[in-house]
């Protein structure tokens, strides 16, 4: 099964490798990124998206960007670490990831700085760190998968939204993750793709991915969903998540909180797969959480020629996620295991009690 | 108030003048339709549409591609009006309107000819016939608004779907027609108007004749409705239908099911306006309704390049309508004025007794 990766070094070990997502479905185009802006433009154009593969990108990305400087003085060399590490850290404001994996890599360099280590010895640390970072992603998907392969029956038919495959990872994926290893374990497999309006990443990524693995896959309009469940052509639900509030309120892209009201009225069950360092035990709420509005052009020029009256009298309102409440969830498919709302323990601590606490 | 007139007869009396939709919103471009074959385009490729309104322009444009053959014997021109009705009857095969209209015009010139009449005569009675249903039409669409009016208040925020607006109609629209009333009446008024994929009949069309008329509107795509409805932004769902099933089950644009399962759950009041000649007593329930499939490629092309890949393993759901249970709408809006399922009489003859039944 051929599993797109779109995050790897790049042969010679001087580059970040990834695979230009806006130039999907049309082409497979690969990219290499050698320098901070290179990296950064990447992140914001969203030529490489998904918080866990911008988070190891990012990582990635900064060990390349200093390459160059080996020979440089130690503190000449570690300003300018520290400039790409901001820059690159600044790229996108919304995934916890990149922030994270940016902030471990300076935590790693500082000590490299604090034992006098030449810059030659602290690229190598650097490189180490990034190349853990990439590899615990690729682990974390597949235990994801691997905890979630019982939810995937021999025949299942799985409903998803948005992107939440190995594009959007450096490993296979989270809400698609179960659906691989399904697949490699030799059951029949359906996936429906939600097309994901505005930016089409069910229709442009996820259809994509999953044909190149070999798996069948059927792309509807988000608003055909509902009248597919109620034919009763869907076993389950799977998404991913942006970030999860210590009570299991999930923010995801915008449409999630409709499949999941759509999906408790037909009895279908609804399954968030995401990494445990998605939930944050800072947000007790999906209130607390913050909605970013994007641009109205996302909606009313996404395919060129403006499919909305341009008018004083029209506005446009394009939340790029919504917030779907825990008692909606069925249960979260986790690199730690299978859970449910509310959480015995902190979701960052531990999560040991799997399966004992149901949501209402 | 600017209310759009989507067909009439063009100044000379000699030809129906539409509003070309697919020049929406970029422009607004009239066309007269002169012969048979102008009308079944306009008609095949959506230049009209709108079951209403394709019913009024079949009977008009009738009437105008006759007009040049006045001079022929009774005989020639009978055997002519007959092909361009049979040509003008099937050019789209869903909207029941369109044969209605084209039936009701064939009865007219067969009373005439069984009493002798010429062609001229003929011709003076159909197009009385044809501005007869030109009329009703308007005053169905004004009496489905007056009926409507009382469910929108002053400061109401509307959400709809697809476009159920005078561009639908000869007249003011029927799931619109409320929100003009209302706006004529000095109430102010504002409309979410889903997008609509595939086709984005809401961005393109509702946003356009409402943001003409001076009513504020906000475009979303369909899957951020949900969320909507969640924060309290949205009173009550007004929108059309296609075909009522004798039970009260609604076929209309796909995507309305959703709404009205996304209404039941955040307790916002759902309500379907149509002419009573949309309730169809042949049809007993909505599991009768045959759901037309359209091309897969309004899904995947329909911006210009591909939004999905093309590959064996890919498939495109593009059902055209979805079929909303009876007992998920609050009321239907029609012009014989605000009913209820289960319905005391059948609609077809009267519904006297509205009001005094409700869904369960």
């Amino acid at each position: 099964m051929q599993i797109v990766e779109a995050v790897r070094w790049a042969p010679g070990g001087d580059a970040v490798r990834i695979v230009d997502q806006r130039r999907l479905p049309a082409e497979l185009v690969e990219r290499d990124l050698r320098t901070a802006d290179e990296v950064v433009d990447a992140i914001r154009t969203l030529a490489v998206r998904g918080a866990p593969a911008i988070g190891v990108a990012g990582a990635m990305g900064l060990v390349a960007s200093a390459l160059p400087h080996a020979g440089e003085g130690a503190c000449d060399f570690g300003v300018r670490l520290a400039r790409h590490a901001a820059a690159i850290r600044a790229a996108r404001p919304t995934a916890v990831n990149l922030p994270w994996a940016i902030d471990r890599m300076m935590a790693r360099a500082a000590e490299c700085a604090s034992s006098g280590a030449a810059p030659r010895a602290t690229l190598e640390a650097l490189r180490a760190e990034a190349t853990a970072i990439l590899e615990e992603d690729r682990a974390m998907c597949r235990r994801i998968g691997e905890h979630g392969l019982p939810l995937v029956r021999d025949g299942a038919r799985v409903l998803t939204h948005c992107n939440a495959g190995a594009l959007a990872t450096a490993g296979m994926g989270t809400a698609l993750a179960p659906v691989y290893c399904a697949a490699a374990a030799g059951r029949r497999v359906e996936v429906y793709a939600d097309e994901t309006r505005p930016l089409l990443q069910g229709s442009r990524l996820t259809a994509w991915e999953l044909a190149r693995a070999g798996i069948p896959v059927t792309v509807l309009a988000d608003s055909m969903a509902a009248a597919l469940m109620r034919e009763g052509r869907v076993d389950l639900c799977l998404v991913g998540a942006d970030r999860i509030a210590a009570n299991g309120d999930v923010a995801n892209k915008v449409g999630t909180y409709a499949l999941a009201v759509l999906a408790r009225h037909h009895g279908v069950p609804f399954y968030v797969a995401a990494p445990a360092s998605t939930f944050d035990p800072a947000t007790p709420t999906g209130e607390a959480i913050e909605i970013e509005q994007r641009a109205p052009e996302e909606v009313t020029r996404g395919f060129g020629p403006p499919t909305a009256p341009e008018s004083p009298l029209v506005r446009v309102h394009n939340p790029a996620f919504d917030v779907t409440p825990a008692a909606l969830v069925t249960a979260f498919v986790t690199d730690r295991g299978i859970v449910r709302a509310p959480f015995a323990h902190s979701l960052s601590g531990g999560m040991r009690n799997e399966n004992r606490l149901r949501a209402e």
